[in-house]
């Protein structure tokens, strides 16, 4: 077995930065870069005749790798540009009634899905400040329950077990989003029996942008009819016939044409994920995360992020003041990581991350305080 | 000014292949590439940093380009994985009322326009055999009217000043889509006072999949808010604000994360047309496409897409008996075009094709059918 440090020469931007961002965007696998020339040499190559090579079915066969990292079968995954669209998908196949119309979720959903529901004019949204508040809210006027895996603020993972539950017995949905969760902490869809699941690979993945994905529980993926739909959900698309009838499956989810040039890039960092496999990955983050907080608790600083390893997602939130600036000074120093407003430093290892390199950005945060390097940087604002 | 056969170094597929099936999937441009080449190094190189310094506002910056080639001012398209969601963004603006929840299309609109426009389960779709029906069927019913610019069964340009003209006298919106034409049939949106505009990239463009387009009339974009959104049609979305504000001009037609490689892929199309310019790529087309009409006339075989030059778009259709058969042998002869059922072989010539190609294709079209070497193929079927 490949020992995870020997994953670094995977990722070539570990040769000159410490990459502690793999929570927002994941470091790129060498072989990203070969499947982007390999899509270049298919389209300059085979052309028209690289759609029956595989180009058509992409949205399919990635999913089924995505799949195999979250715990669904073949044929339940499909991938989406982003998260938006595929839970814009989910949302057509319901036509709310009065009765039942409400959306429960946790304030600390992404703001994209938040906008979404928010943005439904037939559905009502009551926002819960915690999964308990939540599981309180869900009753038999819940149609639908967006929440999060991993909290994106504060990296907590949520109980949705019990959320999915409550949900189930008075007949509700439940969409699970695991974007902060899907290649860092363990999750099966299926053992879950959540409804929908749906994630991106920007980050832990590190399958880069474009590529969201989307899983529907099979039985509900026979019954269900997304009225925002596409010739890619056609059970016959190219007989070009003009009337609908949906592909079985979890292909009645797609859309139009697919977005090939980023599904050729992402399977790179999923192969790589499955090849170590998500528990390995998680032992690790867990031992790494709990050094991180050991280390800034010894500096002094405080933890904005669960410290109880079974509420802990990837990363770690540390706060320490003037944290936007401190950030920016790290970033120069060729650190990146991230802040979010309202709660600190959030700092992403990944199974590539030395622990060399978390008790660097540790130190370095205690220097920057300590000097006041990161003086001339305040006023930053969070940007990406 | 570069010839226009000069072109053709730009496109390495032409050195061993006669490539006729631009209205399918465009030749890719050896800059393209580059472009993925480059969008790897920006991952693998910048990392997080990358969104800042050009990714987040690929949306926006590609879709100027194109509205650069189709007459939109600059902040009026985005991009999007295509034109299913593009056209689904836009139906989440209106809310339609029983007295006005009509769409009015023609028959022969894209499939997956057709599917999308007949899964709304609070619009009333009225098909429409050509455009004459279409001005005649609006009237104050009419919410919506999706019609394409050039038909992709027939490759026939539709009078789409006419039914704009008409849908505006009752209220009506119309969304056109250009697929079939951006790129090779001069398209003005400003002129024509359009409402949307759609299209895609896989075609005469040459930017490959994963970039749709939409464009959206500056005055409607103020005031229009469209319910399927996600963070990036926000006006702050690096605020991570709770609550919905929308971006201004067509950015708050966006969804979620922006779709990068495809994006970067995409360019360098759309920078050989914007070189070379639509109207000298129009002057070619009909001058080849007539050519290729008198070949095939004077061979003997049937044209199944129009004859005159104000009607026709960018392809020429032949029919002969048995066509998908032949299409089939074509594609073994490395003469790439295609076949629609119940048209026949379809014929896409671009500016870098060369008159000898356009010869070739009838030559031995003719050398097929009188030699019958199509007939081990007899059963083919449309796939791509």
């Amino acid at each position: 077995m490949r020992e995870l440090l020997d994953y670094r020469s995977e990722f070539p931007i570990l040769e000159h930065t410490t990459y502690l961002i793999n929570h927002s965007l994941g470091a790129m696998p060498t072989q990203a870069e070969e499947r982007l020339a390999e899509y270049a040499r298919t389209w300059r190559e085979r052309g028209i005749r690289a759609w029956g090579e595989g180009w058509w079915n992409l949205p399919l066969t990635v999913g089924d790798q995505i799949g195999r990292i979250v715990g669904a079968p073949a044929g339940s995954t499909v991938m989406h540009q982003n998260v938006a669209v595929a839970e814009a998908v989910v949302l057509s196949c319901f036509q709310p009634a009065p009765e039942r119309n409400r959306v429960v979720y946790e304030r600390g959903n992404f703001p994209s899905v938040r906008y979404l529901y928010q943005a439904q004019r037939d559905l009502e949204v009551l926002v819960c400040e915690d999964d308990d508040e939540i599981v309180e809210a869900i009753d038999e006027r819940t149609l639908l329950v967006p929440i999060s895996h991993v909290l994106f603020k504060s990296g907590e993972i949520q109980d949705v077990e019990r959320i999915i539950e409550r949900a189930h017995e008075v007949g509700a949905f439940v969409i699970l989003d695991a974007y902060q969760s899907a290649g860092i902490v363990p999750l099966n869809v299926t053992a879950l029996n959540v409804d929908f699941a749906v994630g991106g690979s920007v980050k832990w993945l590190c399958g880069g942008p474009g590529n969201g994905w989307l899983y529907v529980r099979p039985d509900l993926a026979e019954r269900l009819e997304p009225a925002y739909t596409g010739w890619q959900a056609h059970q016959t698309p190219f007989a070009f016939e003009e009337e609908m009838r949906y592909a079985a499956g979890a292909a009645r989810f797609l859309t139009g044409t697919p977005n090939v040039p980023a599904l050729y890039a992402a399977t790179a960092g999923y192969h790589l994920i499955e090849e170590i496999g998500v528990e390995r990955i998680r032992a690790n983050s867990l031992r790494q995360t709990g050094l991180l907080i050991g280390l800034a608790e010894a500096a002094g600083f405080g933890i904005a992020s669960p410290r109880g390893p079974e509420r802990r997602g990837g990363t770690v939130t540390v706060h320490v003041d003037e944290f936007p600036a401190v950030h920016e000074e790290l970033s120069e120093r060729k650190i990146l990581c991230d802040f979010r407003p309202g709660a600190g430093i959030r700092i992403g290892p990944h199974y590539f991350t030395s622990d060399a390199e978390l008790e660097r950005v540790i130190e370095q945060i205690g220097e920057i305080v300590e000097t006041g390097a990161h003086q001339r940087h305040l006023g930053a604002v969070a940007r990406h």
